[in-house]
């Protein structure tokens, strides 16, 4: 009954109106296996780096009970880079370099004892490679995927069959709006259900998230954060967060997914107030908890 | 104690991908007075329309217990008139034409008897006039302000003298940021706090409500509807359930702002369902409660 997770280790340069930084660590399943971390473990993480990913970021992911087996070190290779920049508003960025190096032939091989793993996260890769991923596992009970614009419009029929797989989608609203060429979130979440995933997630940033079930909708405030470092990762971190107590309390009721949806939004809320993965990197479970319960005063009214 | 709503009244062309309607009854203290008259009364209503308003508009308003002494009936003149269309993405809209008529020279002069009201909705006109209401009052105890972005620019300086008398000012994210220059939503609230309101709420459309308290914040989510017939005023009828529960309850502490924040959000929901006034002209008591109890399953979680 293991958790397994799949995407990109990276390394990112990220410049801020308020301040930069070069090569912090980062990457969908670096985020999603910290975040998840605090709930749960051992997670089991399938990814790619190069002889450059330091000894010190190995130590600090085995430090979070972060179960390496399935890390591919390349010799010679480099780490995927990528740079981007943000604008005084931070909604809107621009991505200033991308360089796969290693990633480019990523191909996600899972290591025996983690083909067994019953919740799988499947970070934002191909889509053809997170169907690799799924041919491997011999009976994934829970599958969450995350994908990108980019997979929406380029690799559209692998996506397809990934939903059908898919137990939880989590995308963003324009995501949404996107795949189904639907403005209303609403009707494009039921159009998104038709497609195979049971459960959607709706992230909308700023504005919080939106959960979907069989018959019932959940949604979750935004953390209100006055400073926000480094938006990078919060959807990642959200992943985690989402994934992570869902596996530690093996509950898939609704109500539950509605717990781990404010858990994710906790993370992500955590992850973006420092730069890289410096945010969730020494978190305690009282800080969460207690954040938890800031997000429950946050929108709870009651009749008189 | 009563309560006193000043804005336009008009007769609204809205075309929609879906459909159309010509000449129905909108405006703003139109919407507010009738969403606020589910929970009190009698709801006294200052504005002004040309000889074109008829007998049968009147008899609604006043089977409303709206009291139309302050309704100004210019002789010859003809009503306000305002012409929009939605696009099949319904957060964004154009104006086709707009007719100021018997508004353009608009003076709400307030009746002797309305003069006592304590509680005050202020519709969006323009800032000097809405001081020249404030100025005719005897003792304003609760002044609830509605402008736009029009004001903000135009007429920056009679609108801070507005804010200063305000309690509650009701703007929607897009105006909060263009008042303060600040794109983060939550140190935006902060600023304008420091203008004169001690409560503001920032209406986000699809994505809910913000409800600023003094070290409070309430995160009131949207009522997820799939069909949308005309937004044409969702703000107004959010303003006056807002005001109109506050109102009947004569309680101002934050637990019953929230609350007034979701009987707000309830109208606006009806309010958007059909065209013009329509949705909000025939509710019962027990639609608005079960739609309150419908926006609490939306949000509620529990620790396990």
């Amino acid at each position: 009954m293991s958790l397994l997770v799949v995407g990109s280790i990276a390394f990112d340069s990220i410049q801020t109106p308020f301040d930069k930084v070069e090569n912090a660590l980062g990457g969908s399943s670096t985020y999603i296996s910290l975040a998840a971390s605090y709930f749960t473990s051992p997670i089991h993480l399938v990814g790619v780096v190069g002889e450059d990913f330091s000894n010190e970021h190995i130590q600090m992911l085995e430090e979070h009970n972060i179960d390496l087996e399935g890390l591919q070190i390349i010799p010679g290779g480099k780490t995927f880079r990528w740079g981007g920049k943000y604008h005084y508003d931070l909604n809107v960025r621009d991505t200033l370099f991308t360089e796969l190096n290693v990633f480019e032939n990523f191909n996600p091989e899972i290591p025996p004892k983690s083909r067994k793993a019953s919740y799988v996260m499947l970070g934002n890769i191909q889509p053809d490679l997170q169907l690799h991923v799924l041919g491997q596992l011999e009976n994934p009970k829970f599958v969450v995927t995350d994908t990108m614009n980019l997979w929406i419009e380029t690799a559209h029929e692998d996506l397809l069959k990934v939903l059908r797989k898919t137990d939880v989608l989590i995308i963003n609203d324009s995501e949404a709006r996107l795949l189904t060429n639907e403005p209303n979130l609403i009707k494009a979440a039921g159009e998104i259900q038709k497609l195979g995933p049971k459960y959607l997630i709706i992230k909308k940033g700023e504005h919080g998230a939106l959960l979907f079930g069989v018959d019932s909708i959940f949604s979750a405030p935004a953390y209100p954060l006055e400073d926000i470092n480094d938006p990078t990762g919060a959807g990642d971190s959200f992943a985690g967060g989402f994934i992570g107590y869902l596996h530690s309390t093996r509950d898939l009721e609704f109500e539950n997914l509605k717990r781990a949806v404010i858990y994710g939004s906790a993370l992500a809320s955590f992850a973006v107030e420092k730069f890289g993965t410096k945010g969730i990197e020494d978190l305690t479970k009282l800080q969460i908890h207690d954040r938890f319960i800031e997000f429950r005063e946050l929108s709870r009214f009651d009749e008189k």
